[in-house]
């Protein structure tokens, strides 16, 4: 279908570099390329028919809202967000969408970024292997991706201006992999290159990132597009690597890059190269697709939210609600759900299960008797004291309350970032009044971010995080709380104490431009397990109605820096469900400060009560590789490595150190090289002990301790300096004889 | 004496700019100017005549050994920090030298941090102050200064190649201003540039450090030497601004000088300014100073000590020890004094003062008994079950056992620094051991760096933290435990509960030649009051064996951004002391993240029983500035301030809110400005509001709420994006109109 460039003049090929307003390409009808269409998603199509914006404020065709990536991140399960990717897919392509907007997997730095809901972890490795799924299951359904917002997007604050400063370690080990992994993974149709700046430089400007290692490093061979309104000087975004500028801007940015090639400050090649890309993008245009079945569609949003759900706590097994006779139903958002967040992703969804409605059905099949009181409203609108006192009434007569308790529409969204992590002070006061007068009480919380439990999780016997689930998840928690499905969903992120122990909280969102990603590599659980922090729920944790246990761990090394993990696992319980296998490395080897463990194998795995099975996981070179900076490259140290299997990020259950003969680096000395470096080197080190030893006197032999002890004053003196201090008595030339030994070990 | 430069070589000119040799400049017979003494310092002369080193490892001179830094910052006290510098000023004039290296100013960013005790304080103010008053006595003897190390040396591992990667308001609120006061008010001599890179440039070649901040905009005249060493390309180090490299190397780099004016490379005049500014050191060499009366300076020695003590602890007025009848002093270092630091500091004392023999002398005229176990080896030799055991023994029949704990001297020192803030285990054990045994437990500290009370803290009941002391720190020690001095030190740095919990923990000391100072201004109690992280005990903390009352705070503002706090102090005890009058400021205006509080004042006041007294302390601009990266200055956002006199750093007496013009900036608008900067503008704002609401239909008025909630989704979307979003509808010449109005009220 690619055309021959030669047939299009250089207007029409810069035509094609932008949209044809908000949500469409241009077309060129003379050479037969379509005009194709981008709408935004990605757990739903968000189709505008009318007054377009990219702001989720107009209304767009309805379309199932499918769990956010909060829910999928926490189901830790790639299926469940393949199957995401496949149905948005599917729903898109009978709309004839040829590029669905999505998936975003930007880490989560902070709680309070108002766009986490979008997001599905603080760890690269789940992100990415989620965000490949995803694109996986769209892709395959004929509709592109396009994942974002690549790069260092972590915040809503000045989003469009902020430079992210970040090093290059930090960028590689933390912000980039689930890029990297889901562009060499699954090829996404684009990327879209995301508002801010990385260290000064915007995204969509940004070459190292855009062509050097998105393209050269990672193979993308794909289309770069704009956020929208992304980009800011068209002609250096194309010079970039970025492709195809949206949306259009009326021909004015077209005109820009005509006159560039026209003046000579940019080469025609360029944007031949970018027309290819984003022609090749009709490659990809739909045929109709297959109609869709809404009630089908919406079966499948039920049965992803219940994967996704994360029981937090169940003291005393209060759940599942198979011994209550009465239930209180409490809090406004069991009758209006919170199960979708602001902005661009918002959906006009098909229909919307209220959890109470899921409840009473339910509870009416098994004789139980439901109670509903608001308790508070989720307009504000009403009296909070008089609400907050006919729930505790309603509680104190029931066998178990349950409270649907969260933030609302209004308290987070794309655009800006919170503030704070509690939840809105009536219901916190609304929780421990219930608790105090409820037998048993249930918290079921609906937040996009983490909010934090203080205050009140202590009084309560079972808490439910399920984030953000989708159009139907009030029927999914109602199946949960009755154990027609038993919780699998683990955090993907960490539940802090206190908002000021999260590791950005000093440098959250940043300020005068600049946002410093002081915390370097010591993201989320990084931080929390490396400075040893108490946390409420670790990341990782989630509990389940039935039991499971680990065993038999075995570690295979199968090269220099590879392992082969077998683990066996063991439903114990009376229930089906389901488990994760979370693989943790740790080690001290290597130059650089490690975290104290990362993940990096998961699994999740359906068992029968009584059932065993053994579970195999990979570690490739990068499960034990750091960015070496002064290297330019990912390096496997030598030396020990723990790979522990844990519960969650503070437990581990199981642990085997293998030695790991890793990248031998033999480093090139040289006189700046310090006196350190210079003993500790395999070739060097020994030969100056023995010269050292052999020029003694027997005197100093005897005081050989605290020549030692001098040494160690001296370790961190480059050789120069140190031979300026001691004057003529070197030999030069023995030194630069092993500097010369150094190079040639390192060649070998 | 400055002799016309045109009738020196250009050879004889380069010959100026390096040493002849270790410790002393080149000198030009022919043209008078004599060869001047440079020596280690600042808390005593350390003059080698013999083997010449910068490592503190040959013998020098013998000099009296007075507090070093890490005491005197514990003072609090600039008479204190003046009395030191006038007594090795005039010791060093006796000797003829010229320059005597010192102080040390730079600010302890990590308790690890080896060099430590030869610094003042985690914060700026105090260290500035400590370090001027320094500067001022040595100067007044007649010997000149050498404030060091320029800058951001906060460590010692690869001390010489590192780069500290720190943002300018981090440089100009914490790292620069104590070099900045010290060198505005007090004219150093010379200033000692240090072995380490900033943002990735060395020191010693970073122009905007040595010329454009140092003499442009604070007016530095005197000359710039470097660390010894710290040279690596001479050409480009007197480009930058340093003057005289030491030590000298034999002629080899004054070539590199002289071949660069030859070539062109390097402008004469460059030459010539440096020559003028080491020539103009010569002006300053001493005519011989009085002699030096050894007991006279040691005696000065020891009553400088007493006011460095920090008595942490002191339950039930164990202190001091008025009431044992029999004393069990215990440990190696009441024999074996701890009284400085390794390196190029290390002095060869006059005499040193044992604790031990102090305490036995008090106690023998007051008819107490005083029995001495070792406990442990400092230096390691010996059993320590049975040093431990003797020591519990004797500790069990005793009214109050006196421990003498700290650090040896190898445990920290120039040249590396620590890993751990534990004391040795055997201390630690004991410790416990002989606290479990004996009636009133007393624990005396010697440490450079700051060490963890974990494990013993409560079992013990008075803490004596007395860091270095200096030679007659152990008859210093001896006055306070008997109460013949009242101590009245207070910490300068903050004592953590872990070291994890220090800000600079996952920072420090870096990694592959960079540390990055992540935590940004948050360094030391700035961190800990910010986050509101639990410590042991809070900067600026210190208890006295008398009581003070503080009342009547009163501030008032006297100018668009200065006031003048009065607070009246009173000594409600039985016994002459002295109290710190600590003046913190507290603010949240301006958009950057202020640290809880900072240290604006103090004042140490000496005050007899039942005496009061009015103290009246100036609170200036830069008392309630921040560093403003886009304005490129010293700002004070309008706004409220609260003026908080405190204990400590955790402990406010009395707070007073007072709110400050300050300067008051009129953005200038442009097409980049946020939609949220737009419409928070003072001038547009209202304009844009106004024209909003006009523009409204009726039905857009009902839904004005909703309106507002979608306009806090792009309230960080520039305006040019902005518009891009709405089409053709604004009033772009509307705008226009503004922009030009907030130029003009911001030039007006």
């Amino acid at each position: 279908m690619m055309p021959h460039l030669t047939t299009l003049t250089l207007e029409q090929k810069a035509s094609l570099l932008s949209g044809a307003g908000f949500w469409a390409t241009t077309p060129v009808d003379e050479a037969g390329i379509p005009a194709m269409t981008l709408t935004d998603g990605p757990h739903g199509v968000r189709l505008q028919r009318g007054d377009a914006d990219h702001l989720g404020i107009h209304e767009s065709v309805p379309a199932t809202c499918f769990p956010p990536a909060v829910a999928v991140g926490s189901s830790w399960d790639p299926e469940v967000a393949e199957k995401v990717g496949a149905a948005v897919g599917a729903e898109a392509r009978a709309l004839g969408v040829t590029v669905l907007l999505g998936p975003g997997i930007n880490i989560k730095r902070s709680p309070l970024c108002g766009r986490n809901f979008e997001y599905y972890s603080e760890d690269p490795l789940l992100s990415g292997v989620l965000g490949a799924a995803h694109v996986r299951g769209q892709q395959r359904a004929g509709v592109g991706a396009s994942v974002k917002h690549f790069a260092a997007n972590n915040q809503e604050t000045d989003r469009m201006r902020v430079s992210a400063d970040v090093d290059e370690r930090t960028l590689r080990e933390i912000y980039l992999p689930a890029f990297e992994r889901v562009v060499t993974e699954a090829r996404p149709a684009t990327v879209m290159c995301s508002y801010n700046k990385i260290n000064g430089v915007y995204s969509s400007e940004n070459r190292w990132l855009l062509t050097d290692l998105l393209r050269g490093e990672w193979g993308f061979d794909g289309a770069v597009v704009s956020d929208w309104g992304a980009v800011g000087n068209r002609v250096a975004a194309l010079a970039a690597g970025l492709d195809l500028e949206m949306p259009g801007t009326g021909g004015v940015t077209d005109r820009e890059i005509v006159d560039a090639v026209r003046s000579g400050r940019l080469d025609e090649a360029v944007v031949d190269e970018a027309v290819r890309r984003v022609v090749a993008l009709a490659d990809r245009a739909p045929a109709e697709g297959a109609p869709i079945d809404a009630v089908t569609q919406h079966e499948l949003a039920r049965s992803l939210a219940t994967e996704s759900v994360v029981l937090l706590k169940n003291d005393g097994d209060v759940l599942p609600l198979d011994d209550a006779t009465t239930i209180a139903v409490i809090g406004g958002f069991a009758q209006t759900p919170r199960f979708q967040g602001g902005g661009s992703s918002h959906i006009n969804p098909t229909r919307t299960d209220a959890a109470l409605d899921a409840i009473r059905a339910l509870a009416g099949q098994r004789g139980q008797q439901v109670g509903y009181a608001p308790g508070f409203a989720v307009d504000g609108a009403g009296d909070p004291v008089e609400l907050r006192a006919a729930a505790v009434q309603m509680a104190g007569s029931a066998d178990v309350a349950v409270i649907f308790a969260g933030l609302g529409e209004k308290d987070e969204s794309e655009g800006f970032d919170r503030t704070t992590l509690d939840l809105p002070a009536v219901q916190v006061d609304l929780i421990r009044a219930v608790a105090a007068a409820a037998e048993k009480t249930v918290v079921m919380l609906s937040n996009g971010g983490v909010v934090s439990l203080e205050g009140w999780h202590d009084d309560v016997d079972a808490i439910l995080e399920g984030f953000l689930l989708g159009q139907a998840g009030g029927s999914a928690i109602a199946d949960l709380l009755f154990g027609r499905a038993n919780p699998s969903g683990h955090l993907a992120e960490t539940i802090p104490l206190r908002l000021q122990d999260t590791p950005s909280y000093l440098n959250f969102p940043g300020e005068q431009g600049h946002v410093r990603y002081g915390e370097g590599v010591m993201v989320g659980y990084r931080h929390y397990e490396t400075v040893a922090a108490a946390v409420r729920y670790p990341f990782g944790h989630g509990l389940s109605y039935t039991s499971f246990e680990t065993s038999a761990l075995a570690v295979e090394v199968t090269g220099d820096a590879t392992a082969v993990v077998r683990v066996t696992v063991t439903n114990t319980g009376q229930r089906a469900g389901k488990h994760v296998v979370q693989v943790y490395v740790a080690t001290e080897a290597g130059p650089v400060r490690r975290p104290a463990r990362e993940l990096r194998a998961f699994r999740k795995v359906a068992l029968e009560p009584g059932e065993s099975r053994s579970v195999v996981l990979d570690l490739d070179r990068r499960a034990f590789a750091y960015w070496d900076v002064e290297l330019g490259g990912w390096t496997v140290a030598p030396g020990g490595y723990r790979i522990q299997v844990a519960r969650d990020a503070s437990t581990v259950l199981a642990e085997e150190t293998v030695t790991l003969i890793g990248d031998v680096i033999v480093p090139v000395l040289s006189f700046e090289s310090t006196v350190g470096e210079w003993f500790a080197h395999p070739i060097a080190g020994p030969a100056l002990m023995e010269g050292m030893v052999a020029a003694m006197t027997d005197e100093q032999k005897e005081h050989a301790v605290e020549q030692q002890d001098q040494l160690r004053m001296v370790e961190s003196m480059p050789m120069k300096q140190f031979l300026g201090f001691l004057g003529e008595a070197v030999p030069v030339e023995a030194l630069e004889r092993l500097i010369e030994a150094s190079k040639a070990a390192q060649s070998a």
